[in-house]
């Protein structure tokens, strides 16, 4: 049995098997990658869907497919820089093809580097636009002399189809919990392969459990269009349906927790990320939906307004290496993905132990005469069952568990023993 | 006529008078001291109700009745130690009949003492679970030599009867004001002599008031089983009838003054409690519902809900001396009964002059003609009726004044003169 | 054609002209002034109207017309003093006519100066209490000597009228702005010429205006008795159409901006004033509805509830010249007059730019292909369209503009030019 270290082992090796990969928001880098996750992850539920070009998706259309077999830039010495098949950020993001001579003087309008950050191979996409382009570290470029440059890129932009995962696991109830992450880009680590591969491996974890009260609606897609598509087509669907989601982003390197809320800031997502944080991270960082930047920008938008909101590590654009070569697999760390993996968990868990209940009884239960109190009256007595008659006084029918457990300061999942123990008291009654 | 100071000591006299007798939640030791307060306190309509072992109130069922006569240890050489005519401190509440020789080392599981204590004689009580037991001082503890001791107590647990004691005084109208003490602890004076005095001298001066707006029901019960019996009997009305209510506990000591809320922190009790306590003790100390420990457990829990805080001078568990027999007639004073008066007793002021009015004249009215204006404009004159003008502005027929005088900022007693005028100049209207 | 700057010299030309003239509540001083300000800023439209003494207006009754001509005091060495013609704040408002010979000692309980302010002469006024009085300085008043005075006052106290100035400029809808400013005070520059010469300026550029959403109540009345004699007339259509309104007092010194809340604090022009002070002043002086002292007394009285507060440079009683002599043309400078103005059109401004919209598609709309957007993504792209996807994000069909400017942090003049273009390009729709 795979112990919960080995989790997060298997979770990087996952990382570094998808790495190499060149994914975009189309094409078959991203088929491979997600034919990869749902056989090493053994998710055989996990169903692709294919969208045509051209498929109008609320205000946006599904673009062209971009496919690239090679790519490289030949000095005046003849050496082969920015060789996409040592690292594919070398090429901007849906590239058109080219192979030609040009001078270094026109070479310079098609390349991207980063002044302040010489040795980072920056990342860069044009997907709505035609054009092409190398990326190159600032210390390379700054040493290509005067001469001719051949470029070439052996790329393709064609007709085809976006491709997305999709996961239902069935719960008790039609109710849905949602997880959503984002696999189109490429070799980068914490932004993004930590979202796909947590993601994975927390639907594994569903899939081991003997029942679930929710229906779980997991989703891997390309960023925005990805989003937008799906969204499109089911979108009346989730509005009813979902109570809590989350946009799964970022969670993999081994600094800071962080929260990003929904729009409004206070749907059940919100409440529960807030809960689980507090209390096992206190130390996250809390940022505004100002700062949003992934899919909660389709997810939270108005006439959509779906309870979404994001647990991270350190989050998008705000650690150095992101959106560049150096967001690479020493970044990001077993452990870094283990302490999400957790954290998720533990929210999904709050959402599952989360119910509205009433006390049975009027007045405060005798607790004494069920064995659930100290029988003799001393100073330290009443604390040691503190927690349950704090849950008693605070159960009132319209407080839900988890309003409970932040009016008592106390976490969730330390009150579940509790609960079930007063349930089998028959002092809990629900109320539907 | 008696002052106010004489209120002080004439409470604290009536403290000691009964400080002596051996009180529990049951027994003839409640009985005589409820009879004493009747007498003393000259409270003719205080009504005794004895309610019977083995009734059903609730989740609970009234105790067998306990009462005692005689307890203490005979060491080894002869001492007579821990001797209830001494201090009724040295038997533990409720304990059953011993008279028998045992050794030292089968003694010390009945003992109970203090070690950071050491002079103190712990307050230990087993009324739901039939055990003997001896309280001790950790010094005396200490000093027991091997060898036999003689364990006597006469005390007979009996079918009986619960008593408590209930004063209805009737007001112009049913709503209900609620005042509620507990009479159970045996020698202690602060937790708790001093809530059913003050309780009782309130009662006295609500007694001698002309007229009262509000029924007042008052009771001296025992703590939680009382209370618990108390409401399955009347919770009806009283969740019909009652305005604002207050357990009067630990109401002596010439220390701190406490607030701690009703469950929801925001009923009328509690809007009163803040506002006397803001404007005559603003150091108060202000605790959560979570800090609860008193009858506020039964009266605000859920289901019951009724709006119930305490306003206290220290805290019970919150003081050294605390359900121990340090907790005597020298923490308790007559400056600190006094001051817990007059807090209450502003309190219940505060309550009768609530009423929601509203300006009668649209604009400002006139005060100038009324003689109720300065008649020439200064830079000081404007600071004179502030307060006047200030109660008008906020005067809209949905803020009570109680919401008017915390908005501007001035205790809600200095404005009582002000609304008289502003009445008699038929400048408010009642709010029906 | 008038820069800004000229507006705030014009401004300061036409509180010259005025500052000379005796005003009161009543009579030909206020008259007189009014008829300057119609001709000098050119408001053809700009009415008067007269309410006759004895007219009951609520709880208040129009007073006499007082007017005066002369008044001085005769020392007993034949020098003339306090005299009216220097300085009209030597005679008592209202003052009742005398041509008397008294001794010193009888004249001192008719003087009033500054002990504390020993050369300023105080603003004094005795409207609703038959009096008569001298304003002095304190340094001049050591320096008189027994003897006997002659007091000379040429007024008189006559059946009249209250005159006041309204100008209705008619906008789109029916719904209103109000400006309300007062026109009372004698010899006093920022309390109170700035005032009226403020909103004069407001009208001279509302006027200009092509069109506007908005009709605009602007008068000029005398304070308090001017403002309910206005209400008793039309706070009925007031109250249905007025949506937002400032009292304008206190516009002309270099000092503060300070900011006075209607009684509620939460009406469309608090929230209007403190958007405007918050990002053009952020260090403005909040003030409470208890420090109010102006016409919004009236404005927000219960039964009337105008949504009126009032933005101020510093606030009438704050500053050390407040109702002295010394509140002169110095203190009141063209670039106090002229920011005073041009936050108070911004405030107006933020009301004409205020609406509430919906976002016209589901999901972000697609900025690129409508240019709106970088199609390059790059680490900066995102922050140049930021404001327009955060309006976007927050435009709700619930939010009003201004809601989700503060929302987003920005000033709502910075979201105009985006608003305009998501119009032109149908992403927004109106919300009726």
């Amino acid at each position: 049995m795979e112990t919960v270290i080995d989790t997060g082992i298997s979770m990087h090796k996952l990382c570094e098997k998808l790495f190499p990969i060149c994914r975009s928001i189309t094409g078959d880098g991203f088929r491979k990658s997600l034919a990869i996750i749902k056989n090493d992850v053994q998710l055989d539920d996990l169903q692709f869907f294919e969208v045509a070009t051209g498929t109008q998706c609320f205000d946006w259309e599904v673009p062209e497919e971009w496919n690239i077999k090679d790519a490289y830039i030949i000095t005046p010495d003849g050496n082969k820089i920015c060789d996409f098949k040592v690292c594919n950020l070398h090429v901007v993001g849906y590239s058109t093809p080219i192979n030609q001579k040009i001078s270094l003087e026109m070479l310079q309008n098609h390349l991207y580097s980063l002044p302040n950050q010489p040795d980072a191979i920056p990342y860069i996409t044009s997907c709505y636009q035609k054009r092409w382009g190398f990326c190159i570290t600032e210390q390379q470029r700054a040493t290509l002399k005067s001469g001719s440059y051949q470029v070439y890129i052996d790329s393709e932009l064609t007709a085809g189809s976006l491709t997305y995962g999709e996961l239902i696991i069935a719960g008790e109830t039609e109710q849905e919990v949602f997880l959503s992450s984002y696999l189109c880009h490429p070799s980068m680590a914490n932004n993004e392969l930590s979202g796909p591969v947590v993601t994975a491996f927390l639907a594994k974890w569903l899939l081991s459990l003997p029942s679930r009260k929710y229906t779980y609606r997991i989703i891997i897609i390309p960023e925005t269009i990805g989003s937008i598509t799906y969204l499109s087509r089911h979108y009346k669907t989730m509005k009813e349906n979902i109570i809590a989601g989350f946009n799964i982003t970022c969670v993999g390197d081994d600094r800071a927790y962080s929260y990003l809320p929904s729009r409004t800031g206070d749907t059940l997502a919100d409440q529960v990320a807030k809960h689980v944080l507090a209390h096992t991270h206190p130390e996250y960082v809390s940022y505004s939906f100002l700062d949003r930047g992934s899919d909660e920008r389709q997810y939270c938008s108005s006439g959509i307004d779906l309870p979404v909101c994001s647990i991270m590590r350190t989050k998008y654009g705000c650690y150095p290496e992101y959106h560049t070569s150096l967001d690479d697999l020493e970044l990001v760390t077993a452990s870094g993905l283990l302490g999400s993996y957790r954290v998720l968990k533990k929210a999904i868990q709050c959402l599952e132990y989360n119910e509205t209940l009433a006390t049975a009884v009027l007045g405060e239960p005798q607790l004494g005469k069920r064995g659930l109190y100290p029988t003799i009256g001393t100073k330290e007595g009443e604390a040691k069952v503190q927690n349950m008659m704090n849950f008693l006084a605070y159960c009132d029918g319209v407080s839900s568990n988890l309003e409970i457990a932040e009016k008592i300061k106390v976490p969730l999942w330390e009150l579940v023993d509790i609960i079930n123990q007063l349930k089998a008291e028959q002092l809990l009654k629900s109320i539907h």
